[in-house]
């Protein structure tokens, strides 16, 4: 058992239950950088305010830089049976620095501290997860730009229409543009304060809190903040220590992301189907089967779909966890790192091996032209011709669908039908030298002007 | 059954159990409004395309206001056999206008046509939400105002440090604010597109697409949309349709204000208990026992705290169902609606009645100032006594932790503690006459500078 | 306002606002007739307690059943200023018996009666889905009993071996008697209980509350409850009145029900698609597109497919609900009621139009005669012979996976490959008469004995 | 990269993302003993289907008795470059016994043993979480015969009635009793079957795969397993491979325990607040403050009460990512485990935590004393005292309703109305003498006949 931050007031040791259930240093080891940044800054405060001397303030600050590069190095090791990462470098700092170590802690709370490196955290891996959003964005734009092509679009799964590749998969990119700027807009949001202590604020003046950080953070270990962020005076304490909306918001944010992408997975599983068989994936990216030799599985793309699932299940998991606490902190918030932690590691695994993935793809256009010879997916194409030619809309739509059950009951295709039976039968709007031209996937896609390119 | 709006194709009748699970009129009749605003700007848009004439537009464009006055003094009647309420909106205009009114769908899907509807509607919930949302914190800001009170604050539901009333209840006010911010984002960002057809797009040009409102929005009925939006061609007709990111968007928004309303509400009932004593609800705010006489129960309360387990699984119902959709529109997306209605209708609710309940709360001054008595609640500023008297920070915690136990042990008031004990057993730092200061609420929360107000 | 239950204690009435959160007769109104089951055996209780007289009970008694006749005519107006049905049905006695209705709630409470009604409301519900689980495992069997056929099985949605129809579509079968089967457990061990009061017991000895329900339930309105249950005194009654497991565990068991059903409802639509072709829906099924006239979609699968998300989200919704909430009853508990009928409602709806629309099934045995070419399909059997020829297994797929690789690369099927090079290249056991008959789909399936029909 | 248990047909290696993502194997290695149990079994099946001889099936037996027991010993060291453990053992074995390693895997597939480990995993686990639960019902019920008192029963967080506190404690009792028993059943209803194959089932006869376990079961490392199970031949291969239906059960189960635990750490968190004081948690259960000396916090229960979330989460994650797929195993069911395995890992801990913290737990009984004090509480009985002496039930509850309301309003105990006062204002049915009485709680609790003990 390592030594608490707290205990002065405890006359028996905690139970190697409680140990373990209360124990966080698993999980939090990730934000050691962040709660780094923190300290460093709190010196600066106390000194500032008097609390610590210059020569005190100096040798904390050579401390935790030292443990900050060793932490950068991989140097660092935790020791697991300290309650969390806070109270293991606070230990660090009090091994090698004895009695000016104990100064560390004043007017400062871990309540304050776990939001300040979350937050830290947080601000970082947005960074890093729009990154990667850029890059599949940038394999998207690259596969279409290589695969100039038009495929069948769908509603309800159904033939529909045809539709640019470039216009189908960049819907997907629309989605990620999105994503990105939903991160952007909660990064920007998310106020980095100081000065809360538990929950009462603390003796130190507000003035002391504002903080320009650039000297910190120009250091190279602290390359992820490209803008220098503000640190300002909490305005309301009780709420800066019991406020989880950010980590909400992002876990929100990344399941639509982890919704998005399993949309586009079922679409390149699907296409991979030997049925459709719109697509190849590269070997590189599928496996097989220990049983049947022949199986070139997309387990990729499904893991994908699944975990949006996953995603989903770690918003419910704080969002049921925040639910019906009181003011201010209570400790079941701890349980928001595990699933912002592993949201964070999920998504940016999947945009990466995703990228990836629709670098190598490879698009059977053969395949794709014999699915684009379906006449129904020029049906409404001929309404337009109809309404073009005076007729009303929907009269145009029931000549149309009489036309195409016409066509399927009689096992003939509509080209074929004579030009005498498309006019008695159902419209004498109908010229058949200019239906003709209307199955024709590249006369149909120029045909929509709507579009704001 | 009604006349639908497809049906050239098909010889049989819908099956009426597929009738009655397809329906959707009973709950998106809510849109109707919004969908006449949108076959008004249609019309419009038609009628520069040259696919109505001037005198085509206008009957329609008449026929719409009639339906829409209707609407707003709650005179129009749906027709439940239709299977939406844009189905029943066509329907009337049919009734109306016969041949013209077949003209109107030229160039449009439903698909296109809900999502348009859909947004104007959250538009205009969240204007409303957001004045909910005012009223809330208003009487939070009344009420502090009335009664400039401490009360004790409490981390892990333990007596922690005196706080003001106004930063306790403040912190909802912040929470508050960011919902009302968070929703104002979601409202902007929110794009309203046109010409998008089923998937891919219209054979009208981009360029009628782009549409000042401000004719049509000034008409009283429209009163919700304070600021003229702009209507714009979409850049992507196949994410248009099958985008439903702002109804998730919105609901997650919406789960948040109940996560918080959760917590208001908890604090509440604890504080309305017989142990804490804090608060008197109003008796219009409370219900009493159909057996127990003597109850009177927080009712209200009780509901705003479960209400957020709602809110949570509307969230999952919809991230849910939207897992793993390939594109475009598929039907499963009508299943957002009940939902995305459900959660402004029930958050509406809590914040109005929240805001009564607030305004009329009273705080039994007496029974606080006796729990302010508890020292515990002091041994803080007694540490950072120590520490402004030279004692390093986790000195002073464990010398003020022994000190608590101690006066728990002995039965004994820290207060009553002889001077030479505490100087002997404790810290020489120790001067009764200054600590016995410390003992006072007023005194503690005036000495926390560190909140920027 | 109507009435309410309680009141004695308060002199003002209640906030319009509070009123309008507070109702639930909206939703609960459908436990009437299990409500009026529970005052029915109350009446005796009383009676045998001596709290009514012979004459009293027989007037109550009768006027319980004159209210159930008419809700059983649906000739019973629900009163909607009432607070819930409960109330409801007491203001109804009431004005027709005046004093001797004022004795009914003796030894009583709302908490416990909710309970009792519920509950009854849920064993009824059960026997009806599970008559529409086995209506819809019968549409199953008459399908593949039509349709002895086989088609390509899928893993990872890849051709994986050949399988039986009715093994692909009796996994489906499985499943729904789990359902069957879970539901029936849960229903088995819903203990019906009487006798809790508000929290605390009754005054009323528990020998009185063990009743023989046989002469109630004969009664041709109470027809649902084939079987008589036992309704027994509490033997907690903290638990009874504040216990909600029951709804958790049909929730639960009705999301995997659903769950179920939209994994049968994406493969009908992945087998309704172009592309796959391997069934028809039929018309009566199928919806159509206001814009496209050729569309047939599967929106009832669709729908089917997106309440998957509808019922997790009502699960959570009940999950989250209950989370922390101490003993005993609180109001939070109210919310458990509109997930639950819901639920109910949906899985009801979806049973029936899927045993419908599985019904009128058709399927293109041609166009899978064609998916079964697929050689891949068979690449197992050949791993099997040459395991049954001597060869490991593992080196035996390794063959066979280099043989699928070499007939892809040179564009040759394998039956087409001469068999000295079989042999050369690949294996010496390899006998080209043998293999060429493993290119058979009823070969394949026929092979397998593993299964216990 | 290590040997992959797939290969033959593909030339490039996987890439290093996909590698990564996919693997499994720092999860389930959990699953390793039973994946050897399941080894066991198929060598001898194969055995007795001739494709193994006796010496290669006791090779092979041997060999996984050696990896067995490393296993058991903590000496088995997993390589985390295999995909999975199954290929981590499969690798074991060649490493070890060459060719004959390379037979194991005939007429077997990983979809098949995935289920087969996980089912003895979830068996096992099931067992484990029982005792878990058993000994903290026996906490609890030594916890009440300790403490023979009575306390204030609530509804809505409001004194209603005194109860007893075995019956208190008791409520969750009964709800783990309920836990205890759904567990039972969920286990005995999963069916252990082999035979499945990949999804085709295998040509080896189904009445190979009736196995009587005894044997190997007996051995001292599988002494989890009291009760001998049966296996049998799967009866549909598709089903058996893609159900995970008892995975949900079990996590949807496993949310119930932890709502139950998260109601009872409520209950205790509220009466260790300073207001209640009813109980005093034992130190070695409780955390400190780093910033507040005086703190002792009641962390436990605060995770307990906020991992209620987390398994709503879990069980949303698996509901969710098994909604929509198609038949049959797709690669997205492999996120099952984690969310599997962390459940039962978490309210294991739970379990423990709490019977240690149950155990030393102590009751302030003065201080309950002194709030059973509070008349409110007997209010209810004064109604029972009416009704008995002739009143109307709902008579009776206004004229107590007006009494307690009278008392309130002139600041006077009911003990202290002189009986005339009581007789002319309320009912002449008052007799002082007889009143006086109920305001005991033992005569309150001991008045409460209907409770089946």
């Amino acid at each position: 058992m390592a030594k608490k931050l707290w205990g002065g007031r405890f006359e028996k040791i905690t139970d190697p239950l409680v140990e373990e259930f209360n124990k966080s240093i698993h999980y939090d080891k990730i934000l050691a950088r962040w709660d780094i940044i923190g300290s460093m800054i709190h010196v600066k405060i106390l000194e500032r305010a008097k609390y610590l001397t210059a020569q005190e303030a100096l040798s904390l600050d050579n401390e935790l830089r030292v443990i900050s590069e060793s932490i950068a190095n991989n140097t660092f090791i935790t020791d697991d049976k300290c309650e969390d990462i806070h109270t293991n470098i606070q230990n660090a700092l009090q091994d090698k620095l004895g009695e000016t170590a104990l100064k560390l802690h004043m007017a400062r709370s871990r309540n304050d501290q776990v939001v300040f490196a979350t937050k830290l955290y947080c601000k970082s891996s947005i960074t890093k997860i729009n990154v990667d959003i850029t890059n599949l964005s940038a394999a998207i734009v690259d596969l279409v730009a290589r695969n100039d092509i038009i495929i069948p679009g769908f509603t309800h799964m159904q033939h529909a229409q045809p539709v640019y590749l470039k216009d189908y998969l960049g819907a997907y990119s629309k989605m990620l543009l999105r994503d990105y700027e939903r991160l952007v807009y909660i990064s920007k949001n998310m106020k980095i304060t100081m000065g809360s202590g538990a929950l009462a604020g603390t003796p130190i003046n507000s003035s002391e809190y504002n903080i320009n950080l650039e000297e910190i953070l120009k250091e190279p270990r602290f390359k992820d903040f490209k803008e220098v962020f503000i640190i300002e005076p909490t305005s309301n304490s009780l709420d800066s220590v019991s406020d989880r909306d950010f980590v909400i918001e992002i876990i929100s944010a990344l399941s639509i992301v982890a919704m998005h992408l399993s949309r586009l997975a079922e679409d390149l599983i699907i296409w991979s189907t030997k049925e459709f068989d719109f697509i190849e994936i590269d070997e590189a990216f599928c496996t097989g089967s220990s049983l049947m030799p022949q199986k070139k599985n997309p387990d990729v793309l499904e893991l994908v779909r699944g975990y949006a699932g996953r995603l989903c299940g770690n918003l419910v998991s704080v969002l049921t966890m925040m639910k019906g606490l009181p003011l201010t902190y209570n400790k079941d918030m701890q349980l928001d790192k595990e699933p912002l932690f592993g949201s964070f590691e999920i998504i940016s695994k999947e945009l990466k091996v995703l990228a990836g993935l629709i670098k190598t793809l490879e698009f059977n256009k053969e395949k794709i032209d014999e699915h684009l010879k379906d006449e129904s997916l020029y049906a409404t194409d001929i309404v337009y011709y109809l309404v073009k030619n005076g007729e009303a809309f929907k009269n145009a739509h029931t000549i149309v669908g009489e036309l195409v059950k016409y066509s399927i009951d009689n096992h003939i295709a509509i080209k074929e039908i004579p030009e005498d039976i498309l006019k008695e039968k159902f419209s004498d709007k109908f010229v058949k030298a200019e239906i003709i031209k209307l199955f024709d996937p590249r006369v149909s896609v120029e045909s929509k002007e709507s579009i704001k390119r």
